[in-house]
């Protein structure tokens, strides 16, 4: 349960597949989230700052995700935060990162046609 | 923030949609949510009891919902819950429904092919 | 992740306490949880619809909520809902659930002298 | 609701309390949240990797929280995730940053002696 998140927002590079050698499947995209809030003095929803975020699905999520994604969908994401420091010969940085439980596109935004497949994700 | 939540199920009816006298799109269908716990002793995750929701969208999240979600789909849902008595002349009981923020396929158990809108959802 | 809820509310019910023959301490009591919302006709937050539920603690979690938390007290509240239907003789029902992962006193509405203990919760 | 968290850890810093010269009270810390999973071979839960964050409360947050929490208390806290690059004149970084709409001390790790304050959260 703890550092659980859920969030929407704009996927904002072409998502990423890879096998690794062990045959575990996994997809990432850098994802984009403004978040909405309500302008009282405009009396409406304006955007508010926007995180970025690195989105990692695994597995049959993996798989699903690499044949539906594309750069500039708007997708619903739940999953678990990481917060990690990384640092190379000469520069260093911070990387937030989602392991995603859970993906779909944003209906608030589009519409889908969805084709369910049958086995049960891994 | 306070009672919102998050998750993942079944659609188990057939979405319906209307448009009230004022103008206002609602869709709502019935999800079935199964619980999925890690069983220590089989070694593997199982499906644990089932929980049952109505779930409402409103305005562009009905229409794009209407034209997307059919009976059997799996999908993510994010929104704030209520818990309502209700009462007839013979019968009585209570309705736990959703009030939808974000509805998606769920592509752990499946593709999709998006198109999105231009517009801002209202 | 499924079915994962967050809430703050109110305690309605002084918490009863018990352990079973196996050992196991169990705390429940009942909450109300009033949604905010914004009115934008008065400007101000407004109290909406008031959720009911029956919030169950386990383990190390039970005991301490058993010596802490009393009626009327605010308090914020995580773990997975469950909702289910029940039938005695003549009558029926369904009752909405949280096994509580975590629980505290809500701090916006008053402070709290903390006492940590050593153990790791079961 | 997007970039909503909710996550328990422990308090990693004294919380610095100030007041702005528009009277506007926040309290600020640092939080230390490891994540628990079960760990199959070992079969039961340990510790994993720990998330960094800066959470800050304002108004009767802020103000009861000046005087509840302290280095080392156990917290569970909600609200909105804020991830913000900063730089000055020979070093940059990232902030994690949580906006707490909730706050409490985590009653699995202790007990709490409360008292609830009459008026309403501004």
């Amino acid at each position: 349960m703890t550092d659980t998140i859920f969030l929407t927002g704009v996927v904002a590079t072409s998502p990423r597949h890879v096998t690794t050698s062990e045959g575990l499947a996994i997809t990432s995209f850098r994802l984009a989230s403004s978040q909405r809030r309500y302008d009282r003095a405009l009396a409406k929803w304006v955007d508010g700052d926007t995180n970025w975020f690195t989105v990692s699905t695994f597995r049959a999520l993996a798989t699903n995700a690499a044949g539906s994604v594309a750069k500039g969908d708007r997708v619903v994401v739940s999953g678990r935060l990481r917060v990690r420091d990384w640092e190379s010969t000469d520069r260093s940085g911070t990387n937030v990162e989602i392991e995603a439980d859970a993906l779909g596109h944003d209906l608030s935004w589009g519409t889908s046609v969805y084709t369910r497949h049958v086995s049960v994700p891994a």
